[in-house]
């Protein structure tokens, strides 16, 4: 009987570097069973981050990486359809870990959030109100501590995390300044994010124009790239700079660490600072975060864009296609 | 008459990289004579530091270089011997930026320190309770915030800042691990400093006693030297590290900055902070530092070593000095 078999996407081969179509494969099993204390969930999307490139990486990263044959690990939003448990009821949407597969049994503990303002849609719980948003919110008010009047500069200032990151800097009374690629991303930053500046890192007149709108120098630097783009932006650093890494996209392998220009002087002579963080550590911010996403969405104060991909076909190209920068927004899988 | 002319060490030559003897001329010139408000001192020691290099560099710095002709900027500690200010008398022992010159006319804002406390040293008020002591202090607890059970790693250990780091992060409870180069140094950070483990640079083993010292990784680096040292020590870092940015003394030019491996992965996969700073930005802190740091000398709980060079001749070449290593101990040059 069909409805006992589901579609799951497992880890076929070790990627180094950047995940390809072919290092995954699409494996049709049995529906799982929750066990007591568990819940069953029917996934409705499938959520697709650069964050995933590290989790299948063999070389050192925050979490173990995905085993090969293991299903590929994942954030998804989707509805219990079975509950062993007596705080989770049947009907109840969900988000959480529960990987890229049509239904998954898991323990309560993998729930990130109950979704409980259904006047928003199901999918922006994995985006700007998901995840991402969330890792803008911490990461820009937690760590960058924006004052107004400040410059906040921001890698992938289209992506889903960028873009947050640049609205609330905006809303916190600080000049905006995104770099990403291309002109239908550069007039999204402008025209939808509200960015100040917008600079196209693919263009030759990047480093005049990256001159040009920093020429009061970044008080916050929120990076999402790494790379050639960093290099060029570092000399701009005001004294008492923040540097935020929060991602590394532009930067294919780190095993071993590529070479770049150092960074010590830079940070000694502007007293400024680098932090890294996995917004994974700070479940305890979640809520507050999500809170403020969703007041801010309902009265129109953060835009966001959605790239929803139909089927779990799509699956296994979806990470090579962010990194090579396909998608304009969050980019999310439907199977439900 | 002899009495009014004075000896000054003038830039004499922009150094691009490490300043060298030639780089400076001694001049006679005669004894400045105070203004009103200002006091008169005639210098007893000049400091020597490695900060000094980039006081003179052109490339961006976090101060104006010294200009071609003009006194050799340089902490000093001296007696005030006329005084045409009420709060400052003549015979108080006073430290601050007087220049390396015999005597110098400033205006008390110039004054860091009244010498109050005179069962020590004069000389230590520019090395252990002077800017050196009071760099460590600041770094290790305002940055680094250690706490009990941490491990602690200095690279310069056996220097005048790095051997004070080491000491205070043993009184709080740490584990502290130094670099230096050459066994004198090596045993000086052992027997003299009370570091856990001290580890040559300069020896062929020294990756592998430094993986070995670093078997449970490092909570704290205390970083003075930048380069291929801090490359072969970032990959220890332990989650939630910092990186206390002080100097950068083994890279000898950054105009422009030379390539290194990057470090964005480091600081994102462990959750870590690099942090720059300087002392002088934190003058508020100079008397609490100078407090801590008087006590433990008088209770035996931090050692302290000088190298003092005799007379205001030895001055051109004692930057350069520092950076080949001849030093043990904080530099100073006696001219009073």
């Amino acid at each position: 009987m069909s409805d006992t078999i589901h579609r799951r996407v497992v880890l076929a081969s070790r990627p180094e570097g950047i995940p390809q179509a072919t290092h995954f494969r699409i494996e049709s099993a049995p529906i799982p069973r929750p066990d007591d204390g568990q819940v069953l969930i029917r996934n409705c999307f499938l959520s697709v981050e650069p964050a995933m490139r590290g989790w299948l990486n063999a070389a050192s990263n925050y979490s173990k990486p995905v085993g090969i044959g293991e299903v590929m690990r994942s954030f998804a939003a989707g509805e219990i359809i079975e509950s062993n448990h007596p705080e989770w009821t049947v009907g109840t949407a969900v988000t959480g870990m529960f990987g890229w597969q049509e239904y998954a049994a898991v323990d309560p503990s993998v729930i990130d959030c109950r979704v409980d303002e259904p006047d928003l849609p199901l999918s922006t719980y994995l985006g700007v109100l998901g995840i991402n948003g969330i890792t803008a919110h911490y990461g820009l008010l937690k760590i960058g501590e924006p004052r107004a009047g400040e410059t906040v500069l921001v890698s992938t200032g289209a992506g889903a995390v960028g873009s947050v990151v640049g609205q609330i800097a905006k809303l916190r009374g600080c000049k905006t300044i995104a770099i990403t690629g291309g002109d239908t991303k550069r007039s999204l930053c402008l025209e939808r994010f509200g960015f100040d500046h917008a600079i196209d890192y693919k263009r030759e007149d990047f480093v005049a124009e990256l001159a040009h709108a920093c020429k009061e120098g970044i008080d916050i630097y929120f990076d999402n790239t790494s790379g050639a783009i960093s290099d060029t932006v570092m000399p701009y650093l005001n004294v008492g700079a923040r540097v935020i890494i929060c991602g590394t996209a532009s930067v294919a392998n780190w095993d071993p660490p590529p070479l770049g220009p150092r960074v010590e002087r830079h940070l000694l002579v502007k007293r400024a600072r680098m932090q890294g963080f996995v917004i994974l550590d700070h479940k305890d911010h979640y809520a507050t975060g999500r809170a403020d996403l969703a007041r801010w969405v309902r009265e129109g104060l953060i835009h966001f864009e959605e790239d929803i991909l139909e089927g779990i076909a799509q699956a296994p190209d979806s990470i090579a296609g962010l990194y090579r920068g396909d998608n304009l927004g969050k980019r999310l899988i439907r199977v439900g």
